[in-house]
């Protein structure tokens, strides 16, 4: 991971016991992940690349929904002694490529045996002096907005697994995502109330704000519409394109709460309101785990992927 | 990781997207190590709380050998899933019990399913305003100094290795090593003009700041005699106890260089004096590898642990 062009918040980069990255505001934000051969990816579906630069994607755009940008990434790489050096080599072009997207360097990490291929990521973010926007801080009366793609990913891995071919911007979803990491600034300049990315699926992580901020919310079903690339994929299949969108995880789109009535930065749409939860509410029933409705009725198809749940090679 | 005392300088712990930790100084240090069942820690040799421990202080010895302070720790796990909740408490425990004893949190992590035990830990620290003491900037007549224990971790292994029992405090020193934290701040206070911490070995350690800094060592054979506990399991084993102390890594001791005729702050030992590199010097031949010579002398014995290569469990 040397000899790649630091950017100028790499203090020391690697090569020493440790890096030293700068943290303007005196203060870091950071966020690790595990991603695991047969679990998270596989090489038959991804090239070496794309899983580089979908390992740094999902993990820059944890920085993102705190309203941060990355800085730094530390990337830990466990495999078999006979893993092919070019694997390696094109492993470590797309953790840079996706890095230097985001203006990051890679400072650091590890390099063991394993009998998986296992990567292990974390990713270190600037605030620039702002507040981090929680999951906890969402009040009844705000707009729920999102931005960036939902359902693609899911879209994709369902294509791959039914082997059908065609598809490819979907397949490409599910390769690399795209998260909108500048949207996660943008929302916290523009006075989020409480913002997570979407890694788990949007009524999973939606329901993460509503548990931690103790509220519930109603999804407008008219802002849920698949794209038509879905739509397509999803006849193909013999599947429902809702389910992804509702559902699907690793598109890491961002997903926010917004004070009533404020008007919504460039790149966010509007997909529903915060409730107050059942217990303060005007009656009706209690949400079902989650507490995210969708039209103003409690969502009974899948609860949305998870990733100790999930076995790409099952 | 979530119901612990966080020290003050977790802004934000775990549950979110992401933490949030204090920066003073406006720069952080940070670096990562993987650890792999089988091949870094056996079940059957090391209890899942020595394992957590040891994690970490390995991790924080890398802090410190840049002269910093440990502040927070991310703990990313893979594990089967018949891995026993009681097994992860316990390896939580270790973790948490080792980073409370560097006034350090536990921010952060990610929990998956992989086939063999993989552990991942990112450390991040402070370095209270003082510049990181790195591997390239010791100068011919620099002393060579150390803090802490060499070989024990080596004779504790060969002694679980071959089973013959007894032997506690070494066993003990493989299964926790006691890295000396605080002497590493302590030695950048003091002007050290180069740190590392052995984790490869003291030869190999000392070599990674020869090649760093353009030098080569000549270290005294009389500082480096072992300890009597050392020389008794080596003894049981038919073992030479210098190896240990020259090639035996996991200890965490820190390695450094002082300016000639610097008093050596407390904590620290000369063991040898840094000379100009073959290239540079007054004659005589290059030294072979590493650039560390023991008596004025090549070491011809093994070439120290390399976390690669070693494997527990062949």
């Amino acid at each position: 991971m040397t000899g790649r062009d630091q950017p100028d918040t790499t203090l020391l980069g690697p090569g020493d016991d440790a890096a030293v990255v700068r943290a303007a505001d005196g203060r870091v934000v950071a966020s690790s992940d595990m991603l695991v051969q047969g679990r998270h990816f596989r090489l038959d579906w991804s090239t070496p690349e794309q899983i580089g630069r979908k390992a740094v994607a999902q993990n820059g755009a944890d920085i993102a929904s705190m309203g941060a940008w990355p800085t730094a990434f530390l990337v830990s790489l466990g495999c078999p002694p006979d893993t092919p050096v070019a694997m390696l080599d094109a492993l470590t072009d797309g953790i840079w490529a996706e890095a230097e997207c985001l203006g990051a360097g890679v400072v650091g990490g590890d390099t063991v045996q394993s009998d998986q291929i296992v990567l292990s990521i974390t990713v270190l973010g600037d605030l620039r002096g702002r507040d981090a926007v929680l999951r906890s801080t969402a009040t009844a009366g705000d707009q729920v907005a999102v931005a960036g793609r939902l359902g693609w990913s899911a879209a994709g891995l369902a294509v791959l697994a039914a082997d059908i071919g065609g598809h490819a911007e979907v397949i490409a979803a599910h390769q690399v995502p795209e998260p909108p990491y500048g949207s996660g600034p943008v929302a916290a300049e523009a006075g989020a109330t409480s913002m997570t990315d979407i890694s788990d699926g949007l009524l999973a992580d939606l329901g993460h704000i509503c548990a931690a901020s103790g509220v519930r919310m109603d999804l407008e079903p008219a802002a849920l519409e698949p794209d038509p690339l879905l739509v397509a994929a999803a006849a193909a299949l013999g599947d429902d394109a809702v389910v992804w969108v509702l559902t699907g995880g690793e598109d890491h789109a961002l997903a926010a709460t917004f004070p009533s009535g404020a008007e919504l930065p460039d790149g966010w749409r509007r997909i529903g309101v915060v409730l107050p939860d059942a217990g303060t509410g005007a009656g009706g029933t209690a949400a079902r785990g989650a507490g995210v409705l969708v039209g103003g009725r409690e969502w009974t198809g899948a609860a949305g992927w998870e990733s100790f749940g999930a076995n790409l090679s099952g």
